[in-house]
């Protein structure tokens, strides 16, 4: 799981938090004797991709270490409807207090992935890769980058600090492609990738000449695109950006460009649906 | 706003810090000279109501106190495609720090917003409101209540501790329908609401008989819905759930139930897509 | 326990982190053998009501997961001077590290239940109930509600986000009782209730009449306690409040209200005189 | 103040938090307009000492920077019923926001004030110093020895790592006086005071002998008090302490000890009296 | 600044709490007047550059907003004995309080920065850079790569998430320096860089032949080294490590290498001497 | 050891975030099966004090509960080059991810309690003792505590809520050695400690006067401070302080002061080389 194991810990924490209140599950309190047991599963109601289960697992754990949690799949499987996906044990308001949370983490990363699987299934006879964006849910960056992997697509940079991206307006403050190159070389090192964001054919001639290594090929045509991997020469890893979706994905991989960036993988998150049975 | 202030602070600091790292924007420090200024404007993109513009000067605020941000909207405002919403001013490292964190909250709170404003259009000749649920994404459940709320619809309890709600487990604990309501009943005090789920109309009259103030309605047909607001006898404040969308909604508020609650209006986020053009 | 279980470990943690400083417990680092082992007993040492043993233990396994601390009795119970109420053991240095925040808390939290239910004790005999306020201990708020139940109290409400209630200013700004009510009902939605304070039979009778469902008759005395009684009509849930003490409460409570609220029960904490006896 | 600004922050913060929960003040939200501004007085209602102006008004400042709090009083005055200490202008809905943390600190930290004055005020012709213990409030420790410091008391050690204070636990683990003392004294260095608990005569002989800076005389009548000043020859500072009360402690003052530690300043904590009126 | 102004703020806060405890500096509260100012200069005391000023800035900012705080330096700056740094004027008792914490940033990154400088002037005239390692203090990270940096240094990666570093358990975990880069290439994406660490040239060469672009020869002789620039034709980055001292780096870096890590620059940190003069 | 145990859990947090940032050790995840185990060896690479190994032991346990830490010494043993000091085994992923950490700790540490080892060698014959300061690196002010105890060092107060510490400032802001000396007995009690810094004898003699129990005797000459030690005839605790060296402590230790503190000890930490073989 490309999450770290005490970032999870953290988020799941405050997300518990959230759901806790001061006083915790007080429905529980009122009707549920202290000592009860239960067995509950999760069961999926629609097919999928599921991914999330280590954080429902860690949800659990958080909130019972005693709480059992048993799952004989795995993140990245296909998952069917009425499918027993995995099953917690326990004391009963453990369960109950967890359920939700786990819920919506397992919701909101399997429709991630799933919605991720269709996109790299239209490109899978391609060599491009379907790639995510910083267009994340404030506070899940690492776990939606993580879904968009399970789901098959490949991650861009994290966040402001671990790559250099250069758009139209540093280009601008810079005085240009090759000055902006300059500058970003100049000051990175060699272990902080830089990539370039180019409009046209001529910026990104400009661009390799200045040694450019990562092209971001910005709202071009399909046309473009063909002509951008020509007069690249395998110099540059490309990368198609801006307004992509399902229907367009193919038609652009099929220029051969290396990377595709698809916003709609984080901005319209459809969850999947999936229930805790008792 | 119904956020706390300071939880408001928290949570965008902590999406700030996801998204800056340790050594936060790497490009502008490579490429933009440290005292540039520079003006920006949050530009609609598609047709929606708007939320999060306190949300997005917060985050420019906690960045840099320096720079302003002036708006002359507010949120639950309708917005056209190219309207300028907000203009933001100063330090150009600053807001290129900030801009899409702000943009993130801007986008997934407008996009519920406008969904929940679609639900609500629907049922305005009604007396029906539509809430949320607490299928939520973990970590933003104060503020997409909030936007659930600018769209024009009221918000279910915030978390386990602010009321009690009976499901089924609980009612096969407690053993029935009055031994449940009088367990919750000598638990709750007069300040915490007892709200019961029901699935057909011999538990909801026992339910009623028990003193019921709060009923769902659960997966009921619109026959049955009808049914049982004649069961009522305004009673109780009767909540209509179960996979509800925009297309039976009309007809389940016509049923004169008092509150309907959807998960799609945060389990379905599909985000407004706005820009910052600077 | 009505307290959520992260935000006792949160609490008891900062408390710890206060006690412990940076270098923690340097007398016993000084003068105590690492590795010598104890047995320690929490011993009354005057009558009261138990409240806190679970939060005792937490303190111990949060130092040290290797501590032992078993009670045979339970939070409410009756204790009587020399009674021992729980045994910890296991490292010396451990248990004398966590041993005053331990007493702390248990001194604390079973003063305001002894409290709690010599107050619940004179209105036995009625169905009213003696509950909390909002003035209570910075940073315990949780936990004093939870001595309150366990004294046989009702809890008020935990905070400003969980229940509305209107008071003299609230009626002014907006213009009047009727005025003040509507705009509450508009804001609240089904599960957020709304309880309005009246000074007179006048302003119950309009906000009856406006639709409350719960009413605080604030610093009235016995005689017009009856009389709003009577003009209740068993319409409203009625909370008395305002300087109520325990000569006084037995007068009040005979008038049939439902709630009285009493602010000395968290104001006027006398701490129950339990020691750790080695 | 004693108290560290940044330790003072987070401690009111969390305070803020607790009351504010996810949504805020939703009965402000609901019935005062959003810019309405307001004037309100902090005013007495009983006599004593006032503590914590400096911390109501950094309640107000943590929630709106734009809140103006006068007084012309200051901590450690002396109050009488209706006299005016403070007052606050600016927006309605944050100054209701605050107004119950910034009276639940004014009204604990004054009750610890105006008691401890009380002490103070029986021993004054003495030269002994009522002190405070290690016995406080979870999370209130620092408060509550400035308040003690208010008034007029003087402060015991902060926290477990601030001093050693050696106990019969100890004396027993070490194998006697003399060796406890040598342990600690090698441990210490120069700047971590050591104090030794004794229960008779001969051991404080013993700890004398074995250079005892600081004796702390637990649960001594004031017969034997007096011979333990006598048998000092002021080599040592002298603390009494064990179960004083109010009417015992000027007897105890009058054997010339230096100290005396009081539980009950914090462990019976009365809260003054204070209001906001508006 | 390399350094997030989030992060920042949270590591000053966190060192300021580490000094000033929960009562804060009590020397000053004990003898220096609430209302006395002053006026304080820094000064160095030995020869360096400087390295830090904004953080100093930031220590007393945060401390108290009204102190001022002016320099006509910059970082990078070489600065010589008794040279005025800056200074900071405002109430006696905040600057007393922040001026350890402020001098202990400035010292260690300081230092810092002036060894890094000496290693990159012995380096001047080729076009290799000095470049840190992880060796850093722990939660320093961030702040000594910034020195690093300010003393004319490169950025080795920030942490284990910003780039792919391939070491010797790691091939034989793989089963080859061709599998391991096959395995890391298909993890990475195009914004997570790829290094690989090589004992000998015919690892280096299975390396080019796998496509790797970043090259670590570990603990290579100067003739080793040369034979790998050789062997390289400037298909990849080439960083020289392993035990580089100020007196082997000349000639390593004439052996055309890119980058040469020195773990020193953080291991064996000797602060630069700087006081505060009143 | 002479650290909270939740402070040192925090510390270690934080460096451990600092490390795996959002999503962890990418390396491992990339090249390393999920299931695989490993033992590694630490050990050393040259001579010197070990200090951190329980340190080392807690960032494993947090990483992963499940590795196993062996160690047969303990901080403060000699240890030689190529000696085995600790093993760790179990998953390897959870072993490489804390490995850095670990080391940076444990290194940076026995470096501190190398160095204070061979100033205390220098004046073992004496009873001086050497001791640190609070030129400490931000964040560690507590673990360098340690590991001068650890090299055979006193530790200086631990920041500025631990003792008094007066200096030329304070001494002119209070008018003199004798009124800054009574101001601070009046704030002090009894168990916050005074020490007061002193230039010249005159200054000694008006502090001893004014009942002074620890004196700082500041830059002095050795035959100024042979002087000052006749002059206090046992009187106060003396410490000598101001650019002592390792060349210089033995003559200042023959004076026969008492403490002699050094900040070096802490500001030019040479990091103890020690490795991880697997």
């Amino acid at each position: 799981m490309n999450i770290s194991p005490l970032y999870l810990d953290s988020i799941i924490k405050y997300a518990l938090n959230e759901d806790l209140g001061l006083a915790g599950d007080v429905t529980s309190q009122a009707v549920i004797p202290v000592d009860k047991t239960m067995k509950a599963q999760f069961v999926a109601r629609e097919n999928g991709i599921i991914c999330g289960l280590e954080i429902a697992r860690a949800v659990f754990k958080i909130l019972d270490p005693n709480l059992v949690f048993n799952t004989n799949i795995k993140d990245g499987n296909n998952i069917t409807p009425k499918q027993v996906l995995a099953e917690v044990s326990g004391n009963a308001r453990s369960i109950l207090a967890g359920e939700r949370v786990a819920l919506n983490f397992l919701g909101h990363l399997s429709g991630i992935a799933t919605t991720t699987a269709e996109y790299a299934k239209r490109i899978a006879h391609t060599k491009a890769r379907v790639t995510c964006t910083r267009k994340t849910t404030p506070n899940l960056r690492a776990f939606e980058k993580y879904a968009v992997k399970i789901g098959g697509g490949s991650n861009h940079r994290y966040n402001l600090d671990s790559a250099i991206l250069i758009k139209d307006n540093h280009i601008a403050a810079a005085g240009g492609v090759t000055q902006v190159l300059n500058a970003a070389q100049a000051y990175a090192g060699h272990l902080l990738p830089i990539e370039i964001e180019v409009d046209n054919l001529a910026q990104m001639q400009e661009a390799l000449n200045a040694g450019a290594k990562i092209i971001l090929l910005d709202n071009m045509s399909v046309d473009m695109l063909l002509e951008a991997v020509k007069l690249n020469k395998a110099a540059a890893i490309l990368e198609a950006s801006g307004g992509v979706n399902i229907s367009t994905i193919q038609a652009i991989a099929e220029t051969k460009v290396d990377y595709i960036s698809v916003g709609k993988l984080t901005t319209q998150v459809k969850q999947l649906d999936i229930g805790l049975d008792i």
